[in-house]
């Protein structure tokens, strides 16, 4: 091979602007061209300076702009039901206290996960997993946390997994059996010793789970049981997540910070000093918009915080049947920037490089850089922005997972 | 031919539970067949009811719900331009003043509307009008008043008359040219001579029209100005609609009324005699949550009032590129839900057999029944109140327009 040897790509893609999201930031190329090898980005820069090259197959997108394929970092996709009748009825005056009375809530969605074979979870989720996928995402994080048994959280974390083997997307998968208290269990110690003493080590032997999370709060667990499991999960080589701080200040974030935990998500009610040990153990703050909109909260994440304090904000959908029935990542960045007041590049920051790296996969994905997973999508838009602008809409022109071009 | 003739169907559909949505309600038809003749309902009941009969061409459904096609009764898709440049600036710190001074909000559409050509405008506009209709739309109502001038706003109205022949939607046009004051008049009584003597006339002339609407707000045009233009409307045999009591009470409502105004829209800060008012001359209420919530309004409209007085909700995207870049009005309805409070069978209703009647088509569309255009619906769930559950995602199984199936 001599020095003129030309490049080899699988395929070649111009025709379009691209946001590379290095550093959070859009770091425009203008008529750019990415050449993509083994799936990988090999190459990325303006089409003018391109190399001599050789490529199996050329695309010309034909206008548009091209971002990393959205990663939703957070979400309950799997479940058994679902809770529209839940949501009529409280809108027609039922109150919350008579639907948990006849068994709804999560009660609900727990005893549906539980009766629905693995089959129809796939079924139910994949419905769902196509939305997002049709809306530009590339990796969606999945979290067990309707099972809160043995089995029943090894089938939701199964069905995560047979879910990625179907459709062109990376699934990350999070146990979450610390989410609620089963019915069969009164004393939440006892459960937390149930997690730790069987669900957890299974899991981790099965390989079933990239990740583990826990629901700490008055209505779910307290800092000092979520505590436990993490260092259960710490010692079994897991590393951890927490949902804190949505409703009232306990702690858990400081706390999980103490565990590098990868990110703590809603944090509404965080304080000055959960940013500053988030921005020293490097977690992500995983913003929730959907939750915050469908449950009218008031209190917003102190976002002038995370930005003093440069804790890297990620935006997810927290897709779930109760507090959040949401299928589009995009419509979180509009309602972040709406409801939060986050820039269209911090939230698209967030739905790209801070969304990988709460999943831990900063290395490989969430930004175009050469050596990265060729998943990226091009965007039918004039201006990056327009992706938080849109309330709705169908934008995506292409999108394309692991170097190949899906039809949506 | 004898009693015993079957009857004949161009199309017959089955499989599906059916929410005719007569009289605002769901009123379930289990197990429904719908038979389509000229595009018309020509049968419709439970399946196991169907006399006998001929047809050209059956189809299952498979399972899941039609409901009438969408109809969005209050949009502005036609403009040049996007304002996702001053969305993007705005939540980076700069302010509307500063952005008014640079030619930005309104100005800048009505600038971009007016240099851009017919085709532009069309191209830009079906990119809009595809997403609506993905998401179940089959009727839109489009208004001119980016134009402001006789020639821009007949343009407006003809690339609208264009929009709905090349795709396969209903349009309603409406003359907006009371939207905003041109650049080149500063006395507002002078332009509002001009609309009634040069330009109502020659919209109504040329047929472009079916309905007028001002915009009535100290930012706009007052009660009596709107008053003068709305006289000209009724004279030249138009009926009228109204942008008002969005941000104050004027009395616009209640004028408009006094001309049996199609629909009141907006009307956050209508009062109880307002609303009498629109009860008696079977005036439509328009309700706009993606204006609302992209405003970020605290005022709701009163919904107890309305319901006391049985006064119809609609409700719309608003779809414009300043207050509600919206494109999706299944969105609509979940905003209303959460946002106003109205129930998910409220909120299709409202997207129905409402949204007809505030365009004056209740007679043809908006409820299934037979005699009506055969435009419906299957969607992809177990009950109608999915449809304002999920925020975001793709639930449409088939959409028929005029009896015809289409490809979305
Ligand atoms: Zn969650
Ligand atoms: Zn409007």
């Amino acid at each position: 091979m001599t020095l003129d040897s030309p490049v080899q790509f699988d395929s070649l893609w111009r025709g379009a602007q691209v946001a590379t999201m290095v550093n959070g930031q859009y770091n425009t190329i203008e008529d750019a061209a990415i050449g993509v090898l083994g799936g990988r980005i090999a190459w990325l820069g303006k089409a003018a300076d391109l190399p001599a090259y050789e490529a199996l197959r050329e695309h010309d997108l034909g206008g548009g702009w091209v971002t990393p394929g959205l990663i939703d970092c957070h979400t309950h996709l799997v479940f058994g039901g679902n809770r529209a009748g839940e949501f009529e009825q409280r809108l027609n005056g039922v109150s919350y206290q008579e639907i948990a009375q006849q068994g709804g809530g999560i009660a609900f969605s727990v005893k549906a996960t539980r009766e629905a074979s693995e089959a129809d979870l796939v079924a139910s989720a994949a419905r769902r997993l196509k939305s997002l996928m049709a809306d530009g995402v590339t990796t969606v994080e999945i979290k067990s946390g309707y099972g809160l048994s043995l089995e029943d959280e090894l089938k939701m974390l199964r069905v995560a997994s047979i879910l990625e083997n179907q459709f062109p997307v990376s699934i990350k998968r999070t146990c979450l059996a610390a989410h609620a208290m089963p019915p069969e269990y009164d004393d939440k110690d006892a459960y937390i010793d149930y997690l730790c003493d069987t669900v957890l080590p299974k899991v981790a032997a099965l390989g079933l789970a990239d990740a583990v999370d826990a629901f700490c709060e008055g209505i779910a667990f307290s800092t000092e049981q979520v505590e436990r499991y993490f260092k259960t999960a710490q010692a079994l080589g897991l590393p951890v997540k927490i949902h804190a701080e949505q409703l009232s200040s306990l702690g858990g974030t400081r706390m999980a910070a103490s565990f590098k935990a990868l990110s703590a998500d809603h944090i509404e009610f965080i304080e000055e000093a959960d940013v500053k040990a988030m921005a020293e153990s490097g977690t992500v703050a995983v913003l929730l918009p959907g939750a915050f909109f469908t449950l009218k909260e008031t209190q917003k994440p102190p976002i002038d915080w995370l930005r003093q304090y440069k804790v890297p904000m990620a935006i997810a959908t927290d897709a779930n049947p109760g507090t959040s029935p949401a299928l589009s990542l995009r419509l979180m960045m509009n309602m972040a920037c709406t409801l939060f007041g986050l820039t269209p590049e911090e939230a698209l920051a967030g739905a790209t490089v801070h969304g990988a790296k709460a999943l831990g996969m900063e290395d490989s994905h969430g930004t175009l850089e050469v050596g990265k997973v060729a998943d990226f999508v091009c965007w039918d838009v004039e201006s990056p922005g327009e992706l938080s602008y849109w309330l709705g809409g169908q934008l995506i022109k292409q999108r394309i997972y692991q170097g190949v071009e899906e039809v949506v």
